[in-house]
């Protein structure tokens, strides 16, 4: 199955554009063990979401104690419910190859998140797997995203949209898709122009402030699809108590009703 | 002790500006233990480098068991030669810090590869590691480097010139260096004239055919030092038989050796 079919399919069964990221941090956890938090999460929240995505990096700083549990919170999430990898690779070729080995059969995500700098071999051997999705980041949600993606070409176009162009030719395999951070809507809303059928896996609502009305109204499809509104910190350290597990069902039902509502409003669902 | 003095000084000591680079990959290795192959590696060549640079994507393909691999090869480097963590990370600000932690405090590595898509906000958790080493990707050994590194802005700078017209701007405090493709030999000259005291990681001599020696003079400082020059499966897989060790040891003097000639013939070595 083609991971936007996975993705599109878990979207209508939850009735949900909401991603929970998965980043657990020890200093904002409540104090079990790692994998009895995920699992936590991921059971008051699995009948929310369209995806989970977890980051490598908090489960890499933890060691390999922290990995092995990536490996069980991954394979804890119900078959349905596609996994993202967000883990930002990209390297040369034989390389990268190796990163899509570790990320798609070690850890047995169903896509990944890569950085476009290195160009169209470094993102070959990720989206060479058909079945996989393949996340670019374009037009990222922190500040520094400025630094070099608003780089303008003599055309005119910035960075960005440079990566946005590409990511939709290089895209015969239909499993690529886009990073693009809700903090920056004008951004958003000229990605969707100009990737139409891309999924976009949107962070940025939320902790970091992204306006969660522009993110669906500019991040959807036609069909009010193909957004993946992904939030972190603000459903899984709802409660940093023993009610964590509560709590983040919660947040993530409230946020979840907010997005329908909000295709309700746009006219993007009946 | 900074980073590019523990360099400097590993490279006087050896008399070598060699990086040997352990991608480990069991279609090329000889079938022995993970750490039996790295070992032997090291083994051979730690009289004859100035740093090592394990590529993590090959450990992260082979599981835990690579991992852990990883953390034991990495012990079994000698205390006074660098390690370099060749991971290719970089994220939003609170992501970073948690890779930092991983390839600094868990995988014990002095220095690592960044990419800069995401810009200061990404590089800066990293760099703001003192005794460490930050080596952000400039210009790729790849072919795909010229997709977006290519990319001029209004002013005819390329994106990687400008690359590291940044990275010179965040290097406050000394330990930034840039990955630079030995396979674009022009490039490497003007981002030495950029960067002169800047110490370059130049991949892609070797098995991607980049030219030693053009390598060696646009890639030195004015003293004939801060190039590090990676050589990766021309020296760990000389053989892939039982041999393996020997073969790296012989293949490594033989490089080190044409580097130093070709220091001594533009007169950068006494």
């Amino acid at each position: 199955m083609k991971f936007v079919d996975k993705l599109i399919a878990a979207s209508e069964k939850n009735q949900s554009l909401l991603c929970v990221g998965i980043d657990p941090n020890p200093s904002q956890m409540p104090a079990i063990p790692l994998l009895d938090f995920t699992r936590g999460i991921i059971d008051a929240t699995r009948d929310l979401v369209c995806a989970y995505k977890p980051n490598f990096a908090f489960f890499e700083a933890l060691g390999l104690e922290g990995l092995e549990a990536l490996i069980d919170t991954i394979k804890y999430v119900p078959d349905y419910i596609p996994v993202i990898g967000d883990a930002k690779r990209g390297d040369i070729g034989n390389t990268s190859k190796a990163y899509a080995t570790a990320v798609f059969d070690v850890f047995k995500c169903d896509a990944i998140t890569v950085s476009p700098y290195l160009g169209y071999d470094s993102v070959e051997p990720f989206s060479q797997h058909q079945d996989k999705g393949i996340f670019i980041l374009c037009r990222t949600s922190n500040k520094g995203a400025r630094d070099f993606q608003d780089i303008t070409a003599p055309d005119g176009r910035p960075l960005f949209e440079i990566v946005a162009g590409k990511a939709r030719e290089w895209d015969t395999g239909g499993n690529i898709g886009l990073v693009v951070g809700a903090t920056y809507p004008e951004e958003l809303k000229r990605i969707r122009e100009l990737c139409p059928d891309m999924p976009l896996l949107i962070p940025g609502v939320g902790s970091q402030g992204g306006d969660l009305e522009l993110a669906i109204k500019y991040g959807v499809d036609s069909g009010g699809r193909k957004a993946i509104i992904n939030v972190s910190r603000q459903v899984i350290y709802a409660s940093t108590g023993s009610d964590f597990s509560a709590a983040a069902g919660k947040k993530a039902l409230e946020i979840r009703n907010s997005i329908n509502e909000i295709l309700s409003q746009i006219g993007k669902k009946s």
